[in-house]
């Protein structure tokens, strides 16, 4: 990665903080959600979701001329997606929470691209892992209970006729400078790597390719996929297609505190797969902590909740806002410790897992339903 | 196209000469076509064909190692094609010519790809025009004759699935600096011309990925794709496969008389569909002539018949050798006028384009028979 490259898909430089999302969204010409937007959210989804509320979905492009549209009848689709990297830590559902929210409240279809081939050109994993990953992923991510008829999964060595085909399209419009100016690629890298963001920007234009009429795109997005997109939007009027919409969140912190949660760094983050033991001994253990380092100070002093894992954790998972407030008041004015602030955010997250795990039989059972192909659109 | 790249897949220089080649091909690492490989060929294959005799095709890669192994009872397959860049001319059926006595003589499978992607991606071509070219070029290769049984058809655009899904594979080994320094690629270049060495790679390689054993491939090429073929025999063994052989030929020269024939220059060449008029008009007043400049200069010092564009196309069409060199004589020692050479071309020409002609409609009606389909291999 080149110095001057601290946010790009595939790496997070160690010294990026919290206080440089809005300077980067602003660099990468991304606009941060304002009091107009949310109000405007509101009257259309008929809530405000926690998450923007709580900053963490915080900048966007052309979010309000979509949901301009969207007033007028203009229906639009949602695309997101994953690198199938590794097992799932509760971080990487965040998006995808979100995104079954935006669907259930705008009723619209979805696309969820499983960039297995990125994987392939960006990582050493064995195919064998990247199979298991990529079935892994997928049933840790319709778990959450997106609607089978409306949800597209688009697993790219499925659909790479449709993909390179596009492909092909895009990358024609971009050069070698522009992936290496906006990725930090050199040289010495391989040229999978150079094209394959063509293959990331196939999804924000295929169902208007697939119908013939432009349908407008809503990509939710953590900002290190800000690059692929910011492409996406040069290209696609150049092919006749509409700039692709976007909303844009923060990286979760990870276990430790700061930087992205990676998949391969055990102690990072909380995995989908953990049993109850291993979740209290990493919150005990692990989990950064906005609190005193003894009772007594935090009696005195109290914490500072914006900081810690657990409450972050916490106020991820629990929909009731009146009692993460009471919460964050409590554990900030010291009436709460931090050992109590991770219990409870084990139980919350203990009961999120459970919900989870109890729909995966069903989920595995209909994976054949939510395939993405193309006649669906038609 | 760089300065020190005469020859690449997408251009060669106008001061590329004949005397060249041999000089190219060393550099190139190919070795030249000896006195033991021809035997060798004669012995298996019972003739040593007139072009690799006339020494256009004159140079080869490990065609030595094959033909062991052919003795020995290993079947390999050949592997050629077109990039669908407009009407044929008769000298880009020269490749297919010599690569239909291989399949003949050696009764092996053949997959011609049909590079529509590269096309697209390398000219300003328009999609309409680029699918009229793919399925006209396919028509006037396969009235060559090909065996339905054995000839594999590959149009890029209907196997991306399988040729994206492989060429990651080779991609993932080749870097933007070797592409720039084998093809004089620039940063200024897009990033799909990066890309696609790496899917032209696929079918040297695609029947051992298919049948899961390793299957010798021959590639009968001209000498301007060898950039492609170097960089498959580098990366193909890092993946399991053997590196394919392959057997080279020169350029046939324009009408023009030098250089390579191009499809967007009118007078370069003959085309298939030309007719019986124009032909005799594009050979008396543009074929680059071997002959003196007045008839007596002619009959006192004779022509040059190894430059001369009339007598080359002749040669190539002629099949009885002693024919081809009474003729030679005959003009070389002034016994026959330029005008005289070029009627004899005319009636050659005529002649096998009328053959060609009579066997398109059964082509045509055919044509899915030849189409390429993984499971013809199993």
């Amino acid at each position: 990665m080149a110095d001057d490259h601290e946010i790009t898909p595939w790496e997070v430089s160690n010294t990026f903080q919290e206080a440089q999302y809005e300077k980067i969204a602003k660099e990468f010409g991304a606009k941060i959600i304002d009091e107009g937007l949310r109000e405007e959210i509101k009257y259309l989804a008929g809530e405000v979701h926690r998450f923007i509320q709580y900053d963490i979905f915080f900048a966007h492009r052309d979010l309000d001329q979509l949901l301009d549209g969207y007033k007028k009848g203009r229906k639009f689709y949602l695309y997101t997606g994953r690198g199938p990297s590794g097992k799932m830590h509760l971080g990487h559902l965040i998006p995808f929470m979100f995104t079954k929210w935006l669907q259930d409240r705008f009723d619209v279809d979805l696309i969820i691209q499983i960039t297995d081939d990125e994987k392939y050109i960006f990582r050493d994993t064995s195919e064998a892992d990247l199979k298991k990953y990529t079935q892994n992923n997928i049933l840790d991510i319709l778990s959450l209970g997106f609607k089978p008829e409306k949800t597209h999964v688009m697993i790219d060595s499925d659909n790479s006729n449709l993909l390179y085909n596009y492909g092909i399209r895009v990358a024609k419009h971009i050069t070698a400078s522009t992936v290496k100016s906006v990725f930090g690629l050199k040289d010495s890298d391989n040229i999978g790597k150079f094209f394959f963001t063509s293959i990331q920007s196939v999804p924000a234009f295929i169902v208007s390719a697939i119908t013939g009429h432009n349908v407008p795109c809503l990509i939710p997005y953590a900002i290190d996929q800000d690059p692929h997109f910011k492409i996406s939007r040069d290209i696609l009027p150049k092919l006749g297609y509409e700039k692709p919409a976007s909303i844009i969140s923060k990286f979760i912190p990870s276990l430790k505190g700061s930087g992205k949660m990676s998949s391969s760094d055990e102690t990072s983050g909380i995995y989908l797969d953990d049993d109850n033991k291993t979740i209290k001994r990493k919150l005990m253990k692990y989990a950064f902590s906005g609190g005193r380092d003894t009772m007594e100070e935090q009696r005195r002093l109290g914490a500072n909740p914006d900081i810690d894992f657990a409450f972050n954790t916490y106020r991820m998972l629990e929909p009731d806002m009146t009692k993460v407030s009471k919460i964050y008041e409590e554990y900030r004015s010291g009436h709460i410790l931090s050992g109590e602030m991770k219990m409870l955010a084990y139980e919350k997250i203990t009961e999120f897992l459970e919900t989870l795990n109890s729909r995966r039989d069903a989920v595995l059972k209909n994976m054949d339903d939510y395939r993405f192909n193309p006649e669906r659109f038609l």
